[in-house]
């Protein structure tokens, strides 16, 4: 069988910044399928397939091409139903996406503000000017005011990051899918791992619970988490 | 077949403010079981069973006893196999849990705070001096303290329940479990439900967008969340 190939949004040096590409690293390895991550970088995304997508990841398998993670990840179910599955029922799906919108108003927008600049300065050369206008556009700010004064934003994704320590302590539960990981970890896990591959400042302190859930997904399917350059998610 | 008994927590003018005795009773109507919901009151419960258990929800299904919610809906599967599954597959339940362990830092904490007052004051009388006392050993303060200044603590509740205005917005999920209903949806409107049948101060704005997911989810199962005496949740 020929591999799947994976567009995967390269920074400098090894770094691979996207949350929504490692969704698609971890999708495809809990199919247990072999795939090749093709760096691309930002500016670079609509050359591919004739600019017919904007964004990362897409996947190309023989004749198929695939972007958008929920698209991928719905589309290996269904291509490769005999493999493990990634949601094994309607509901998992519907919670999965639940949760990740939970996660935008409690984490991501916080996270957005305080790293933004980082993420900035990991793109190559090429990327940034696009990255600054486009980003300043959404924020209506410079990306050094976003992050200014970040230590209230990390505070705020800290505890918006709660819930896995309550799921860790007073629920003794492993993952956030149950006693095995599943797709609602690499959803969250995936934020983390965005987050590590750009920071300068520690998203946790190092003697947060949920680090202990953070390296045990990590550590999956081969330690996909520790595929790419990252600075430290603690200290 | 003999109807299955749950026992209910009940307070004055029929009103049913267990949030997991909900639960029990959209999970047996999820599984279109027939039950008698029988009203006990908090310090009755342990008259029940040889004082065998200490909170409800309590199911009795022929010879079985099970207390717990999450118990129940574990029983009620395991039990009745061939009607509608209340979590389809272990990641399922996995991710109902997490959805409930992140609503207690993010929206519970601030409900019981908000309103442990207005459960007090529609309890019958014989409950109220245990629960000022158990309460206020948990909360360290009187619950008149506790509820003293709660327009912030309503205010993050709001702010808490972001996530299903995120689904409903940008997502356009219908439910927290996809596109039906399923135990996830449960588990948040049991807590509304809670707050619907003591509220003296509404919980939300009339314009939530969130309401429309709520009143649908009260309307399932032949409108079992409108089997109670409540209290306006929204004004």
């Amino acid at each position: 069988m020929k591999s799947i190939l994976l567009h995967d949004l390269a920074a400098l040096d090894g770094r691979r910044p996207s949350p929504f590409c490692w969704r698609a690293k971890y999708a495809l390895a809990h199919k247990g399928l072999a795939f090749e991550a093709s760096p691309v970088s930002m500016t670079d995304i609509r050359k591919l397939y004739g600019g017919a997508h904007e964004t990362v990841p897409i996947i190309e398998d023989g004749e198929r091409t695939v972007c958008d993670s929920w698209a991928i990840a719905d589309y290996l179910d269904e291509a490769y139903p005999d493999r493990p599955r990634i949601f094994a029922s309607p509901g998992e799906r519907g919670l999965c996406r639940f949760i990740e919108a939970s996660m935008f108003p409690s984490v991501v927008v916080h996270l957005f503000y305080a790293y933004v600049k980082d993420i900035h300065d990991v793109l190559p050369e090429k990327d940034r000017v696009y990255f600054r206008e486009s980003r300043e556009k959404r924020l209506g700010c410079a990306l050094e005011e976003a992050a200014a004064g970040r230590e209230a934003r990390i505070e705020n994704a800290r505890a918006g990051l709660e819930s896995l320590r309550v799921m860790l302590g007073q629920l003794g539960q492993p993952f956030v899918a149950g006693e095995s990981p599943g797709y609602g970890d690499y959803v969250v896990a995936s934020f983390l791992l965005w987050i590590a591959s750009v920071a300068t400042a520690p998203l946790l302190r190092a003697d947060d619970p949920l680090l202990a859930w953070f390296e045990r997904v990590r550590d999956l399917h081969g330690g996909i988490g520790r595929t790419a350059t990252v600075n430290a998610i603690a200290g």
